[in-house]
């Protein structure tokens, strides 16, 4: 890869054109708000402005570049733009980039100690620091019992600590028993606990997903879980899982821990049964148990160094002030919570606990039948616009719309200016019915 | 998180420091071979120089990235490094590095084509694109039953392959036999295999790891396969998954796959074992069934806009560069078992097929008790010079030193430097012995 094209590695070329590639991302992030927020392409647009195969000659990255502007972002719904408040907010920051930068930088694969001290050891001190800060019990941390791990997404921290249970009661009762264990949610929990359960072997018919509603503010009771486990106790079942939320993806609904039960807080459990031990990837170190190696805790062998990504979140902006960001988005949101209770056409579903809003249209002459039609067609018509993007539930049968406050550049203004778009919609809709 | 300090995202303040980043990681690729291969440092060498919980108040990126250097790149072990040979490489690149920005910078999550069109399509084309590269037949296309998906790491490829084959075979013949399901591979397979039966329930004792050697070059054996295969129907069993192998770890063997079997290439038996359905992230495109959603395609919900990565390696390097880069590593690779073969005291132990050289150093007057000792000796003594990292396997029971070329700024003179220490290191275990 010589003769005057760009070479694998080289770090003036590197220099060059890393340069190039941080003024394309400011400049996407100066004009975030002039795109639709949610993109309006059909499916299959990007295969008709591709070629079918890759070139054999190498092309320069201002035609790339040129590329990303006229073909790829008109197919990019903009999770960090300030009119996003759809599902829940996925925050970028400046720092967070930085440190996702170093990590690409680095390029290093940290699935035991030595293959990186320094990813193992960043990753423990940082997770016992984030420990500290929600201000969880000591034995949460890493010289206890317990200690932290990043995951590559929430799912996988569901799934492994669900296979830490499973095999931790398969152990006692026998791997014959898979078919008569049982796991306990709510209805209003998060779908990984059942992709969880798909993958982990639980038979489907074993997985109680107990129904909540408005009375408890759709958290779980620990009177139907209760009753759940002693009728599956009484017909030799085997109850082994319980899955409590705080903040469900629905409503951010709060299940009520401390009746629910206590947390075992055991690495142990986790590493009997995530370990493999290959003869080349054995080592000294590990040989002497002197280190933690995190491919035992979780599903890859692999890892990045993700670690400098949180490490410099806490450090480039501090305790106080990420506070503030968080308390910040819940302020907005109660605005909005007070602009749609201020409108008697609309109404909040659900008490909002944190930074999401559950609100809907209400129908016309409380005419139920067509509540969920119309606020299905309130979410498509405001979606349409490119102006906000926002995203839907069903709670107690109603289809609900939800209005989730925290991207990094949301403003009050930001805010306004989505409910005059609802509002606007809404007198639309309501007319023509 | 105004006055003064860092924004959570300001287009001009990301610029400002994310072209001081790009300087700080080009300045590593610089002197990069200024720094020990592999990390010297002890276990716990990091909690004495960091404090032990989060500031309250920002501090400087230059603080940040003062401790980097001073504290973090102690622990790090170099995979760029021009003088790695352990493993297997994991190459950055300018335009790898460059794909990782920009999906660092856009930061959307598209575990449904709706979150964002354009990261579901890309990496449909792109992942058609490698297919034709790779010339795999046309089913594998996604325009066929098949289409392909970039999953975190290796481990969850093995991992979702068996899931689909594992709830397929169980949907014929009934949850319940879960403890009758029977896998193949060889004593050579990675340990993701392994691994991947751990979560999926397959019962340890049905997980048959068959016994290779030196007489297949460490391939997997069609006659014991099927031997094996027949005796596990004749007891009751039902044999349901054999992962064979292009390309072992210990020794980079080549697994028969023509011989092996047919594989079946249908995306609808991963999607039947990976799917589920929240009501909150239903929508039009999906429900119309007329988009691929990748969160069915794989272990976590959320997913990075990954492709991009893909996309700009060969679009930045084309095909032909690509291929002559890979190509000069398999020559590398050639010189270094010429330059142990031409030392009697040496010996290639494996077959060299692609770009990995298995060697041992003999030990005196053919004391094969000693052997072991010495090779591992020996990796340590090398090791710790910091002038280069290699790793081991064991291969029919011998201790066996791994060289593996393909650090992305590895030329001959690095070979033939490591290639020196390691003469010299030989020299004075010999002399000692």
């Amino acid at each position: 890869m010589d003769g005057g094209g760009l070479k694998p590695m080289d770090a003036e070329q590197l220099r060059e054109n890393a340069h190039k590639m941080v003024d394309f991302i400011a400049d996407y992030y100066k004009n975030i708000e002039n795109f639709p927020v949610l993109s309006q392409v059909q499916p299959g647009y990007l295969s008709k402005l591709l070629p079918d195969s890759a070139p054999n000659q190498p092309e320069s990255l201002q035609d790339v570049l040129s590329d990303v502007q006229s073909k790829i972002l008109p197919g990019v719904t903009h999770w960090q733009s300030p009119d996003y408040f759809a599902y829940f907010p996925s925050n970028s920051s400046i720092a967070g980039f930085l440190g996702e930068m170093l990590s690409a930088g680095f390029n290093m694969v940290g699935f035991s100690w030595i293959t990186s001290p320094a990813a193992t050891e960043l990753e423990m001190i940082v997770l016992d620091w984030l420990a500290k800060l929600l201000k969880l019990p000591d034995d949460f941390l890493s010289t206890g019992q317990g200690g932290g791990v990043i995951q590559g997404t929430a799912s996988e921290a569901v799934l492994v600590v669900l296979l830490a249970a499973r095999d931790k009661v398969l152990r006692r009762v026998g791997k014959d028993a898979i078919g008569k264990l049982v796991v306990y949610g709510s209805d209003q929990t998060h779908s990984a606990l059942q992709k969880a359960c798909q993958i982990g072997g639980i038979h489907p018919e074993n997985c109680r997903f107990l129904k909540t509603d408005a009375s408890s503010e759709y958290a779980l009771s620990p009177e139907s879980l209760n009753e759940a486990i002693s009728h599956d106790i009484a017909i030799g079942l085997i109850p082994f899982f319980l899955s409590a939320t705080v903040g469900t993806t629905s409503s951010t609904a709060v299940d009520p821990l401390l009746v629910l039960g206590k947390i075992t807080k055991d690495r142990n459990a986790l590493i009997q049964s995530l370990s493999t031990n290959p003869e080349y990837l054995k080592n000294k170190a590990s040989e002497a148990n002197m280190v933690v190696d995190y491919k035992d805790w979780q599903i890859p062998l692999g890892r990045r160094f993700r670690s400098l990504k949180l490490w410099m979140v806490l450090r480039l902006y501090g305790l106080e002030n990420l506070q503030s960001y968080i308390r910040n988005h819940i302020e907005l949101a109660k605005h909005f919570e007070e602009l749609v209770s201020q409108d008697p056409r609309f109404q909040v579903v659900a008490p909002r606990k944190f930074s999401l809003v559950c609100f809907c249209l209400l129908p016309p002459h409380n005419n139920e039948d067509c509540a969920n039609k119309l606020n299905h067609d309130l979410l498509d018509a405001v979606n349409s616009t490119g102006k906000l993007f926002i995203s839907h539930t069903v709670l107690s049968g109603k289809y609900t719309l939800r209005f989730a406050v925290g991207a990094p550049l949301t403003e009050e203004r930001h805010v306004n200016a989505a409910w005059k778009v609802l509002q606007g919609k809404a007198s639309v809709l309501l007319q023509s019915l």
